[in-house]
């Protein structure tokens, strides 16, 4: 085996054939996968077409001093797969679109697509086509993830009723501690700080969780939280019209979070605005709680839906404080939109 | 209205919102559009989902140079529904990634989804979602559309049988010609000039082509011209396990690309290995050749499929060469890959 290969070596077709050893090329529910101008898929016949995607580019969105090739593959997907289990789908076929810059290897684009193979194939889902081509200087991904769900059953932004409850799977905050220690160069064995950031470079989307949530018809509103429960939380309320408040005593924290010494912020913080946790946060009326908790989902109650508009936290002193979506913005230096919205 | 907008004045959800006035937010074929985690889609329920993503990236795809932001929009959508087009389907959904550097306007933003929304209202697709981040230096397009066809007429590369006759849509060589009067900065108001530069900046997808064939079941293989002419047939022979003759007297060339002086190369040059035409290139039985004229979609015979394997060229004086696939690889240097395939 030659390591170290440029992909100038291969040349754009060969690349494309090797890319395809990791792709379907035709299956039962893909009988055209890659290598024809366009997939041809088969979905349910009742099903509702599901689709996302979601664009990263070195520099922005990832460094490669601080993620190795395989971890930015599995995330590139399950970013994309948790936005199709925040609508309460199956995750079904993937696509992918790469800007290569010639400083990458092929065998780094191999790990890229080990990755990403192994996190979709956790979903039951396949790889059935994309496009290759050559980026002057940033690492480029493009990933486009297909799913189905049942006409009735897609669970939006939109339904959040005053009174109902606000819940969230799982923990929050580790992503964003992880990339702390990342960056912070923080090579430590001890299982804590290696849970952390791995929770940051191959973070598990909740298809499973979304679609109990979605068969059994308790979720009233749903999205995931990529940029932080403060931003995301903001855009289900804006969307359904109403407001929240958030108990800050109830956010669920990992061990390893609350546990590890020498972080910079409080866990409070990471949760609000550190973002890419890629767990569901997602509303049901009050009175179906226990039916909620008997889906085993591991879910935790946050707050509750407000007639009243804004998003307010309710201390652990029971202070109520105005909170403003935090997250990540693109185009705006630094952190923070305040309360511009 | 503020001229020069800078993106950061907008920030991240303020752009959004700006492109979801061009999107769908809810239709009938499209309940759930732009502004959700994932779009929400019908299909008819007996079609076949077909699928295709294409990325463009500066300095590799376009040069800002020599494309106004309309026609790049524009292009960005034609490239993806010429695919569509190619499987014989109709498109229907499109979603879009960019990575915006801040050296772009918002008017800029605004004319790129203005020329994409115009190219794909005339193929009755819709915008349902997609992603928008910053980048450090290139603009970054991808852009995936999602079409149906009926699952018994999909019309894929792999079908062409030695006999049947070669045919293309429209005329060959027209972009490749029009790239290169952009590039030499022609700027002539002469109609024949200007037809060219806008056969590269604007192609029109061969959608209701592409269709009348699937319909009429009489294309055994069908492929868009992309890369060129000699790249294209290429990969319909080798998925098709045959050969190619083809006609250099037959290729249709338009009477601009003809009688303009001054160009570097012949037609069948920018013909061969130019690429960008989005021209259907198709196979049929011989003895159906007069119902696929009745289809009125001007197509021209250009040669025969073969047993034996490779492509030939015949030329004017009856002499038969060799033609290798010539089409741009985005790894290799300069253009061609020779005979290595």
């Amino acid at each position: 085996m030659i390591m170290n290969m440029k992909i100038s070596d291969l040349g754009e077709f060969g690349l494309i054939d090797r890319i395809g050893r990791t792709a379907v090329r035709s299956t039962k529910r893909a009988p055209i996968g890659i290598g024809d101008d366009a997939a041809a898929l088969l979905l349910s016949p009742s099903a509702a077409l599901l689709a996302t995607t979601d664009m990263l580019i070195e520099g922005v969105h990832f460094d490669l001093k601080t993620t190795d090739l395989y971890s930015l593959g599995w995330k590139a997907a399950a970013a994309n797969l948790s936005d199709i289990a925040a609508m309460g789908g199956m995750p079904r076929f993937c696509l992918t679109a790469l800007g290569i810059p010639s400083s990458l290897t092929v065998e780094q684009i191999d790990e890229f697509y080990l990755g990403l193979s192994d996190c979709i194939r956790k979903q039951r889902t396949v790889l059935v086509g994309g496009d290759t081509c050559a980026s002057r200087k940033d690492f480029v991904i493009s990933v486009t993830v297909l799913g189905e769900a049942d006409r009735k059953r897609v669970i939006t932004r939109a339904g959040a009723r005053p009174g109902d409850l606000i819940y969230v799977t799982g923990t929050l905050g580790d992503s964003a501690a992880g990339l702390e220690l990342l960056k912070a160069g923080v090579r430590s064995r001890k299982p804590g700080v290696r849970r952390l950031i791995e929770r940051h470079l191959r973070p598990t989307p909740r298809v499973a969780e979304g679609r109990k949530l979605a068969l059994s018809g308790l979720a009233s509103a749903m999205i995931d939280v990529s940029d932080g429960l403060s931003s995301d939380l903001g855009h289900l309320c804006v969307q359904s019209r109403a407001g929240a408040e958030v108990y800050a005593d109830r956010i669920p924290f990992s061990n390893e979070l609350t546990s590890i010494k020498g972080l910079e912020q409080q866990p409070f913080e990471y949760a609000l605005s550190g973002g890419e946790d890629y767990e569901l946060l997602f509303t049901s009326p009050v009175e179906r709680e226990r039916e909620v908790m008997s889906l085993r989902i591991r879910a935790t109650v946050i707050g509750a839906v407000t007639r009243r508009m804004g998003m307010r936290m309710v201390t652990e002193k029971g202070e109520i404080r105005p909170m403003a979506p935090a997250g990540y913005d693109h185009f705006r230096s630094g952190r923070g939109r305040g309360s511009s919205r």
